[in-house]
């Protein structure tokens, strides 16, 4: 009885100070978002010290000795607590071994190496110069390192690059990813050979043409509309780089960019941007109330996006819905392109050498070459001046292209200014969605229901089958869960094997 | 010695606390800016909690015995402190007096109450039904006056209505105001019945000519500009009702709202917004090392925006500058107006009912209105219920128009949901303005400059003398210091007869 009585109350005083953190963590998105969109250059630097003033209230908040007494008590006896309340004592476990000892000044001091980082990649990135970046770059493997050598006995017996995937994407690990990245090349290199061989040429001329940005600007707002984007929790505006981002419970804001000679860029960025909205808009309210929104996975989330953008979006059906609208939109653009002309374009392979301007066949490839460099930098086999050079040469030797400056390189992304052990998610989405879209399809007409624009038995059937759980479960048990089958890339490779076998005639 | 070691040491103290709390009010700044801008309207009372949130914490480290023994020791020894730092102990224990009796829980509470009566005006604005607004308002005027009872003897010998006047423009009170606007009256009621019988008649038809919103968005920009606001240290935006705010030391944002059918609408409320916000970006960098900006009273700043609104802005020599630009955006609307049909339009009187809408020589009159109410209410010779009536009688009275709905009469403005006092800032700008415009002629060729749309000079002379010393000196110490002279609305009242005897022939 007196053990209830601890039981509860450790409960109450837990959830009572997270809602505090949970307010200064709204501060905080709040000001990230306005650091993304509105504030001006000069600001920068003080509203980023207000950012991390705020950020570093939150981090003393479960960093204090009271709350991670009463976190771990609640962890050692999960067994008793409801659902919610035990996967809440193991997200709050999770997050006590992974920063156990990192002070608040420690996590400072990394916060300031990230940001430098982020100094650095901008300036090499303008001047396109590799060098002005890479002391930066040793100086973010090394911090990583550090983070998990801190860790002591909890990260013992795993290498720092696969406890870099856990903390990304739960129970990951590079034997699980050496296979699944291993049947993607074995079986997508022969088949970008063939459909580079092939004689059917997918015009994309049109695609160039030039469109203003107010006309970009109403598809975006209309494309949000059909996919049941709720406006009234949400907002939409412009960014240089287009983002996702709740700020509290009943508010997630997509943006977007517009390039006037690429109006495709913004309206599949708007696709993937209200793919991440719709999965954060539908959560359970219940999740909220026990501060376990931390659970959805990286992977869980790129799968969301991927699915709207790309099994969606770029479907035949899809583009028949969507092909009248583009035409009123985009007059001039379209003129002369005829339905089956647009749905190709959306799919044309075109192997290149920036991966968020890739296509769905070649994006994986992107992936690999950065997931290899990865695990060969933590590994140690390759330092980080050997980066440039052994990227120039898988670029070349898996997609046939190589940069002429780092700037369209080893340089294009900023994920490595914050950490390794990102970017395999992307590709782990594409998976995942794969294996429940081969489960959707049995329950709901998907086809029949998108060629009318009819997002709603999709939309359902995600909120009931991948949303619901996401929190809750391990990534592993929340892709049984759905699909009833085990993680694998195969329903992903078949699935593209299919798609451009039809489009390239193979 | 050791007193000035202590001295030293409570400095460094009290400095210390408050660069904490300009974070917290950072924070507060960017979330009311956010919520006025972009905060999808599900998630406004999350975000209002948030935000009091920080509000509350950021109080209550000014609240904090320690720090206010250490203001209040700094205080006693002002006399060896140097400008600024005594600038600055004066205004925290202008504040502690304020807020002595004020708890934490208090200043919550009457948020709370102030937050009511603004979701209570809203409602009852809508239904253009004042009693549904009534009990807040009482409620209000009813925490104006506790709280002014709070303040003990610190408040004694001083009327509540002349505490409330003190607390937005230190040292005015309804003594001065009401000779001041008794000379309005005298002079302004004549004049105003003359330009009524005046024969020439000035046409208005073009200002409600549709424009498109882009079109206003490009002169909104350009007017920015030409004023020379800052866009690397300020952000330009949209919202309902126009505003300027700072979010930091490098941060000033103005907004304006788009009317189609009214281009000059956003026009001059850009110019007003850009008026307060040269102010904001033109201060000392040392008002903020010492915690000063608060110096500024409403009437200072005030003064700023419609001195570039209305003095510079209605001025024939601004309105031959941007006549070009004007045809240019505006090609449609400015079809067949001249230069000088133009000009008159910028002056046209016309009473009218919309405090916001009003022209330059009836806007004081709306102000005269609302502080006869306010002063009568706080005298008891009237009660909240009798205001409608006496308000519609007063707008009859010196402006011959009556609101057919209380939409368009005394539920028109938002500030009585926060407190009474505030009106007469408006008309106490325009008095302070026509006084060193005066003195600003003898030393700059303003009109030779805005003709040609250098706001160079003025901009150097306003901030050399009317910005420089806002924040260290009293409002009559102020005008004093920049014209030689006593407040007096003579210098208002002689322009306004002399701009408008022209204009109408009189």
């Amino acid at each position: 009885m007196e053990q209830k009585t601890t039981l509860v109350q450790k409960l109450e005083y837990v959830k009572g100070i997270l809602a505090i953190a949970e307010k200064y963590d709204h501060a905080v998105n709040v000001l990230s978002y306005d650091q993304e969109t509105i504030c001006p250059p000069d600001a920068m630097e003080e509203q980023g010290e207000v950012w991390a003033f705020l950020n570093n209230q939150s981090y003393k908040l479960i960093k204090d000795q009271a709350f991670i007494e009463a976190a771990e008590y609640l962890y050692e006896h999960r067994g008793e607590l409801g659902e919610f309340d035990r996967v809440m004592a193991e997200q709050l476990h999770r997050n006590y071994v992974q920063t156990r000892n990192i002070t608040p000044e420690l996590q400072h001091e990394f916060m300031l190496t990230f940001n430098r980082a982020f100094v650095n990649w901008s300036k090499a990135r303008e001047a396109g110069e590799y060098s002005l970046f890479a002391p930066s770059l040793k100086e973010v493997a090394d911090t990583n390192r550090r983070m998990i050598e801190l860790r002591g006995e909890d990260a013992a017996g795993k290498t720092a690059y696969d406890t870099l995937l856990d903390d990304y994407e739960r129970g990951m690990t590079s034997e699980v990813l050496d296979e699944a990245f291993g049947a993607c090349k074995e079986r997508l290199i022969p088949l970008l050979e063939k459909i580079r061989r092939s004689p059917r040429k997918i015009r994309t001329d049109f695609l160039t043409r030039p469109v203003e940005e107010e006309q970009q600007v109403k598809m975006a707002k209309w494309l949000l509309k059909q996919m049941r984007f709720n406006f009234d929790r949400g907002a939409f505006t412009t960014s240089e780089h287009p983002f996702t981002a709740n700020m509290g419970r009943f508010d997630t804001r997509v943006t977007t960019h517009y390039y006037p000679d690429r109006f495709l860029s913004s309206m599949y960025s708007i696709i993937h941007e209200g793919g991440h909205a719709l999965f954060d808009q539908n959560q359970l309210q219940a999740n909220f109330d026990h501060f376990i929104i931390g659970g959805k996975t990286l992977g869980m989330h790129e799968s969301v996006s991927r699915f709207y953008e790309n099994r969606i979006g770029r479907s035949e059906a899809f583009a028949q819905f969507v092909y009248p609208k583009v035409c009123e939109c985009f007059p001039e653009a379209m003129e002369g392109v005829s339905q089956e002309d647009f749905y190709l374009a959306l799919n044309a392979v075109q192997p290149s050498l920036i991966r968020t301007e890739a296509d769905e066949f070649t994006y994986t490839f992107h992936i690999i070459i950065r997931y290899e460099i990865e695990k060969a930098l933590f590994a140690g086999e390759i330092k980080v001046e050997d980066i440039p050079a052994l990227w120039n040469r898988k670029y070349q030797e898996y997609l046939g292209v190589c940069p002429a400056s780092d700037r369209d390189g080893v340089l294009q992304d900023v994920h490595w200014t914050s950490g390794f052990g990102y970017f395999p998610t992307y590709a782990i989405g594409n998976f995942y969605n794969a294996m429940y879209f081969n489960r959707m399809k049995q329950e709901v007409a998907v086809e029949e229901s998108i060629r009318e624009g009819n997002f709603e038995p999709v939309n359902s059937w995600m909120i009931g089958h991948v949303f619901a759980k996401a929190d809750r479960l391990s990534p592993k048990d929340w892709i049984r869960d759905i699909t009833g089958r085990e993680f694998t890339p195969k329903d992903f490779l078949d699935y593209l094997e299919e798609k451009y076998s039809g489009i390239y005639g193979l």
